[in-house]
């Protein structure tokens, strides 16, 4: 087998383990977490979905590839929940040091490529990272909302850590802002995420 | 919310039982089986990295969207084995209904689309339906092969049954079909893939 085809295998076997990070919020009907590899699914197929959404036009291809991509420096790094304010201090560097490992396993230009897209949505600068966390944001809420907020009344998550966190998706899509604050004053009427 | 979104919205929540499906493949490490979402989402990123090696351009957009909603139909079907000759009689009927009922919760025009698209990774006729075949059939063979060939001794899986469902995926990509030939040759070496 040529050099580069082999690159290329080791990576896809490699990233298997992306199915064995565990984030905090739990699939629907709450039986178990949920994990890295599903959650970039399920905002893969949302990409499609809503991407007529977005207020700004996206290119899908690169969304998709973005949102599948996205978690794969988790695999070293691990979950950074994301109102875990101590672990969000070191996660850029050690997502950076994962980055270097993952994406260099694969040849050259495509590991290129590949990280190229990863900084892009790091970076929050393109329509396309824009929209990828605007998903990034409501795949979870909408499990959670879905499973009866358990997530957030485990954690003790208030109004303003959420709205916090979506400061910057709200503006992404009109209609999906909209969707996203009807969500949370639900919550929040239901005591179900804390208001002080 | 318009009933549009709100169909979308719906949708997309239903799809994450999905993540309930188990498969009879088991993940890197054999730990325990994998789901239909972890499956798309790997053979997703996989269309990414190996669409260079279709013998026929493909458009890797659409490759990318038929192998993360090939299996949605598996929701109310369930997974079929490949190697399960009475499940198969009955796959057929069986997919189409859940295709009705699940295609059908999206809007008409983004139904249509997507179930077309599903349509078209049925009817095995396009480069791209060929294609996402391949990483269909090479996905569990990698997680099987890196796994020791443990699901193949379990069922007792022969050569001959591993040809014929590779029959036509085979002639996709001459370099990947070489991959193939050599895994199973591999394990019917080992004893892992019976001969007879």
């Amino acid at each position: 087998m040529d050099e580069r085809l082999e690159k290329q295998l080791k990576f896809l076997l490699e990233i298997d383990k992306e199915k064995q990070i565990l984030r905090q919020t739990h699939i629907l009907g709450y039986e178990r977490r949920e994990n890295d590899a599903e959650h970039a699914w399920h905002m893969a197929v949302m990409a499609f979905v809503l991407a007529e959404y977005s207020d700004e036009p996206v290119d899908v291809l690169r969304v998709v590839q973005m949102v599948l991509l996205h978690d794969l420096v988790e695999i070293y790094a691990g979950d950074t929940y994301a109102y875990d304010e101590a672990g969000k201090a070191t996660q850029r560097e050690r997502e950076l040091a994962a980055a270097d490992r993952i994406f260099g396993m694969l040849p050259e230009d495509q590991g290129r490529q590949m990280r190229g897209v990863w900084e892009e949505f790091e970076a929050y600068e393109t329509a396309e990272a824009r929209f990828a966390h605007l998903l990034d944001n409501y795949q979870p809420l909408s499990l959670n909302d879905a499973n009866g907020g358990k997530d957030w009344v485990s954690h003790g998550v208030t109004r303003s850590q959420i709205m916090k966190r979506n400061e910057r998706t709200l503006n992404v899509s009109e209609a999906m802002g909209r969707v996203i604050r009807k969500v949370i004053d639900k919550n929040v009427e239901k005591g179900t995420i804390r208001d002080e």
